[in-house]
């Protein structure tokens, strides 16, 4: 958990990244493309949050085949904060308690003015260019870059003045764009420091806040507005991170998860598949694709 | 192109990987994915088959930048094979025409008898594991494992013998169970020889053989069923390729590339963002979250 040193001896701030993840049918395929992403960063720490009573044992064994230092906590989203069926998917910011407990875990961990480290929230579904980290790596107090796809723009994000690729002068972006910080999630790093130097920083799930999420947490940081942040990606001129979402798999019959087919079998786990014959009957009834 | 050789001396074949690409929204997030993906690969070559008449720039510039040993072509869908606006997405296999060019490709560049090398169709939207290219490696003829989300299956494909894990004894499909091959374009590699050996074997684009593109071309190489495949992936019990698919972003003008915004913005590419202010005004009358 020390951080590690270059050649020239100066530190190399360990990069922190917080993942949020619940169990859905592409949650392996989604975290395997990350693990694949992640192997490729020097100095890099992975803290896995489940959204889940106890870490399990299948996120356990996957962590450990990846390959990536992670640590693998867990913590469950309080019933009232679950977004009930057939409400809309913004009723609720997810992954609140998780990432909070992840911060918890850097405060427990690690001393404000011993560790030098730069802590990202990276959610399981998005793309991240490998130079990205290089960007985040570098982040002194809190730093952003544009994000694609978010807010229903192609990217939104920060701008810098002509000129002056060291100066955010406004941010591209649509929805309340009275918001301090303007930005997604997957747009902003924060160094260790400013985390530990602000004890009570901490995500609030609270459907009046909808869409307040990272404004709310960067301002209990100290921060003002966007103008406070260090714009990255060359003067926030390259996209190097896309908030991807990947669809739901058309799947028959869920039903077959209380048969032979298990959600078990997904992580690329060993799995034996004993589909009882009474399933594939059913399965055979079925015209899948309307033809 | 020449195989390279490990250690011992004996041949490690080249892993030729086709895929078959077209310009949307989040190609170059998928790409991206691939791209950190086959960069854990030994003795990868990347064939890139466009759909346009000519390879892009941009596609060139982000295969230099992705750093996988690459050959860039392109070939364009003819119209006729375009699915019109509206109708269903299996109307027209996609990426016909442009595996076919990447199947011409290795018959102009390989000679039979001389190359060891395989073959493996592989699109820019599924997630791969790093484990499933050991398997690829060593395909004698062609080979075959179990592929998540296909067929409206939470996995579909080959199931061996109980005790036998070299003879695959069924398929475990819902669509078309009568195919003599069940398999997804994701779960198969091919030895180049094969290939090779048969100069016409190419994939057709009719809607009459809706679901049945990957058993027409493997029949075509002289393989009569399933049972001829050599089953991997632990006697077909690990998933280790998921076809996922990645979700279209909501946009609130796709106009926007008619005027501020542009495509070419998207690869991460160094790109100005130069918003006219008439756009943001377009921008600012629109709600686009319904709150």
């Amino acid at each position: 958990m020390v951080s590690l040193r270059n050649s020239s001896d100066s530190p190399v701030p360990t990069i922190y990244i917080l993942t949020a993840t619940h169990y859905r049918l592409v949650q392996f395929a989604e975290l395997t493309r990350m693990c694949q992403t992640l192997l490729h960063i020097k100095n890099v720490h992975w803290v896995v949050i489940e959204d889940a009573a106890a870490p399990s044992a299948r996120l356990e064994n996957f962590l450990n085949r990846c390959g990536v230092s992670f640590t693998l906590l867990a913590t469950k989203t309080p019933s009232e904060q679950v977004l009930p069926p057939g409400q809309p998917r913004w009723r609720y910011a997810r992954g609140v308690v998780q990432r909070n407990r992840g911060l918890q875990w850097l405060r427990e961990n690690f001393k404000l003015g011993q560790n030098e480290g730069v802590v990202y929230m990276a959610d399981d579904d998005n793309t991240y260019s490998l130079r990205l980290f290089d960007e985040i790596r570098t982040t002194k107090r809190a730093s952003t870059w544009p994000v694609a796809f978010v807010g229903r723009l192609i990217w939104e994000g920060c701008v810098t003045k002509p000129g002056h690729p060291d100066i955010i002068y406004r941010m591209q972006t649509i929805f309340k764009p009275w918001r301090e910080f303007p930005i997604d999630m997957a747009g902003f790093a924060v160094n260790l420091q400013l985390i530990l130097s602000h004890p009570d920083a901490k995500f609030v799930a609270d459907p009046k806040l909808y869409g307040m999420l990272e404004t709310d947490f960067l301002k209990k940081l100290g921060l003002r507005n966007f103008t406070d942040l260090e714009p990255k990606a060359d003067g926030c001129k390259r996209i190097l991170v896309w908030h991807t979402q990947t669809k739901d798999p058309d799947i028959v019959a869920l039903d077959n998860m209380k048969t032979g087919f298990q959600p078990t079998m997904l992580p690329g786990e060993f799995f034996e598949m004993t589909i009882p014959p009474a399933i594939m009957v059913i399965y055979s009834q079925l015209n899948p694709c309307g033809t």
